[in-house]
């Protein structure tokens, strides 16, 4: 890939760096149509697996596996031609013994093999193939050679490519997934996150999703984009009803216009988080030969990204935890954050990460003040420590109760970051039962952070309260970012309905 | 405190600011001396226990059991005139009734019966106490009068005074500790590691000690700070021969000049890192609201720390993850990087933040580049992406080792930075293997990040490795930062030295 498409977002960006303040609109009768359906990737109703079907190591039939553990219910056709029985499914010879219509095609074969392969699906009618077989444009001059002949076939036949060099999607909805690594959990949580990535780190095999409990719309990693890239996957995820919210690890954009098209027309129903890697020039380089790709300028990008509403993500953390906000509350009506803390340490380092994340302390009414200084004269301010009134009282779960829904019924207050102690597994009826009456009244956004002593107990509660619907974090920063990133969302939202 | 002490290191730091590049040389004889031995309250052969016995709930109880179960092999004489015995202790009527001398008492009566008792225990010779009782400073003007009222005392018998409205300590070497909460685990990991802070979040109930196996050597909570402050602390751990790095959370400083002095000796000879919490204007007046202190300016403030070279974090992940990388692995020579991972992904983002934290690219020699060469052709440049070559290795482990003892040979690296992937439990003992030969040979830090998709098996093999010796991440970006800081440490250890 080295030598075409260079940086291409540079030229188009300082364009719109240019004039920040005067919108530019797109008059799509100057621009050729793209045609994006990747229906056929994330919805099939078959699928041929093409590559080795051995026991255990056999990537192909660990795809099939992963399939069956998730729910696929679609057609599966293995094809190997030494092989007549997998998993209790018919194995075919070739692709073309398969009488079916078959939407998607996951190819692991050697790499000289795959451009023929894939000519040969869509000879047969395949729409669609995933290609994880590595060592193409990310192993340099042959590589790159061989990806050219993928791309041409594309062309030449219509088929879509997804990869090379992927470990390709997942897809909750109908448990349909090209992983085809060793999984070591039974499910993952279906929800409102879909996580675009150019990396195989971001798959079910690399990550613990089922532990953590991230709302997964759909995964998708594209590697080394041949054909299929981030712009097909924001037009698809724009309109998905299942995904409510796009996570997207970039390393770098292959047509900088039309992303900035498809991400504005995304950001305009959806927020867009984006986590940009190879910022530096030593990152830039090593992506290159990962993905056979290049970055753009950094300033550039970012100004783009604030162009069309993106939201910037700095770390695997932040991308992996900051979008579960989004999946499950609702937007907030404004920045004005409440803390309400059991330590009071812990509330100021909210604070300052509150005000870096473009949030404000409401100032409670004086209502509210009233309300809560009955409680006790020390909670009438925001961040609310409490701390020393429940390690004093004889009722603290009511106490909590009653204090966080006095600061959410306050219109001063837009979103709430919540601290929840969970020492012991004994603890979480009680915290259980508190969100689940809250949850019935209240319609801000609240960002539950869980501390507490042991790690599998902390987990644990964080998954309890997750399958309630509330947004969780071990982490208090990435919290309060998350809340930040809402309101961001919710302003840039208001300004362009009133607009 | 309000009124004293008003942000007291703007005055004295703006001097030094304003000669960044000249060095002031405090003379002793122009300062008052400051007695610092803060032994009594880590230190102690004999403690009184001050407070409720009651079952489960009774503080002073708790914190006896604490003291058992992590070993602690000291007198230890429950004080409470409505017990005669506790946990197969005798308990004493007052402290006047306790024969032996004492060293340290524990505080955890009402607030206002505080000042008398710590009176009496100064009276019967006790050197130090731990105040945990709350409701001073922290909760408006009469707190802050009792407080006062304590503070008088100190200075009016020489007792010395840490809190009030504090967790107290820990000290793994002698398993002694006052924290009066329950604690869900048996020990906490002994390690070179000093935690300080001004919040009871940093303790042992509040954090997963024992699962993220955190090397400890002491925790302290300083609390309101009435006398026992941060400078006492770092006047004591500058010599604690346990403690190979300090690690502070701060809200304010009482004493600008004397923090910088201790500091600045303390950076001679040991690592420093500050968390200030409390940097936004609102984040001071949580921080007011919590421990009746006063931040000060930040921009000062991050200049004095520039000038004790102190290295700031900024995230309570920082806070605990950055110092385990001094607790078990040398300095490095210089700040120049090797990336060893197993997904391009994850290499990008690496050079990335290694960037950011002030490391650079190795650049391998020819030599080494041709040993690695041997392995893959694609293996040859940093970062090292080794996820291609072992997924098609038939010894991956082999592999694994022989490409990190090339990097790690190679002269031109000063320190690593290598990505384990621990899917599942059977993989520990080839990978713990192979880390305790590489241990043999390599002086050089290593930061271990450990990845995977389920998090009981990720934690798992952190621990073990940890147990190895080896400094571990479950956050690569964490990991890097590590080296960042300890590759600035050296440099700074060097400048040092050699001035």
């Amino acid at each position: 890939m080295a030598g075409r498409n260079v940086c291409p977002l540079q030229l188009q960006a300082v364009e719109w760096v240019q004039r920040p303040r005067r919108p530019i609109r797109f008059m799509a009768s100057m621009r050729p149509t793209r045609k994006t359906d990747l229906a056929p990737f994330f919805e099939p109703r078959n699928v041929a697996v093409i590559g080795s079907l051995a026991e255990v190591v056999g990537l192909g039939q660990v795809a099939i596996r992963n399939m069956l553990q998730f729910g696929y219910s679609g057609g599966i056709y293995p094809v190997n031609p030494s092989y007549s029985e997998v998993l209790g499914l018919k194995v075919y010879p070739s692709i073309d013994e398969v009488a079916e219509a078959v939407d998607v095609a996951i190819v692991i074969t050697p790499p000289a093999t795959v451009p023929g392969i894939v000519e040969q699906c869509a000879h047969k009618g395949v729409r669609a193939a995933v290609v994880v077989t590595e060592n193409f444009a990310e192993a340099g001059n042959d590589g790159a050679e061989l990806q050219q002949r993928l791309v041409d076939v594309g062309r030449r036949t219509g088929i879509r490519v997804m990869g090379p060099n992927t470990v390709g999607l997942v897809n909750t909805a109908n448990g349909f997934t090209t992983v085809p690594y060793f999984i070591a959990y039974e499910r993952i949580r279906s929800g409102g996150v879909a996580y675009c990535s150019q990396s195989g780190f971001v798959g079910p095999a690399a990550q613990p999703l089922e532990d953590r409990a991230y709302p997964v719309s759909k995964m998708c990693d594209v590697g080394n984009k041949c054909d299929v890239n981030e712009v097909d996957l924001l037009d698809y995820l724009a309109t998905d009803l299942e995904t409510k919210v796009v996570a997207m690890h970039l390393e770098d954009v292959k047509d900088g216009r039309a992303f900035m098209e498809a991400a504005r027309k995304l950001v305009a129903h959806k927020p867009l988080l984006i986590f940009k890697a190879g910022r530096s020039e030593d990152g830039a380089r090593a992506s290159a030969s990962h993905t056979g790709s290049l970055a753009g300028n950094e300033l550039i990008f970012d100004a783009a990204l604030r162009q069309v509403g993106a939201i910037r993500v700095n770390s695997w953390q932040e991308y992996w935890d900051l979008p579960r906000l989004f999946a499950t509350q609702p937007l907030p009506g404004g920045n004005r954050v409440a803390i309400i803390t059991l330590t009071g340490g812990a509330g100021v380092v909210a604070v300052d990460v509150a005000i870096d994340a473009g949030l404000a302390l409401s100032v409670f009414s004086g209502t509210t003040a009233e309300r809560l200084g009955k409680l006790s004269s020390r909670l009438v301010r925001n961040p609310v420590d409490l701390g020393p009134i429940l390690s004093v009282s004889e009722d603290p779960f009511s106490v909590h109760e009653e204090a966080i829904a006095m600061v959410l019924d306050d219109a001063s207050v837009d979103c709430a970051v919540i601290a929840i102690y969970a020492g012991f597994e004994g603890m979480f009826p009680p915290i259980l039962e508190m969100f689940g009456r809250l949850k019935r009244h209240v319609t801000k956004p609240v960002a539950v952070w869980v501390y507490g002593m042991k790690l599998s107990v902390m987990e644990e509660m964080s998954r309890q309260l997750e399958a309630q619907g509330q947004a969780t974090y071990l982490d208090l920063e990435t919290a309060v970012k998350a809340l930040g990133a809402a309101a961001y969302y919710s302003g840039l939202r208001s300004a362009l309905e009133s607009s």
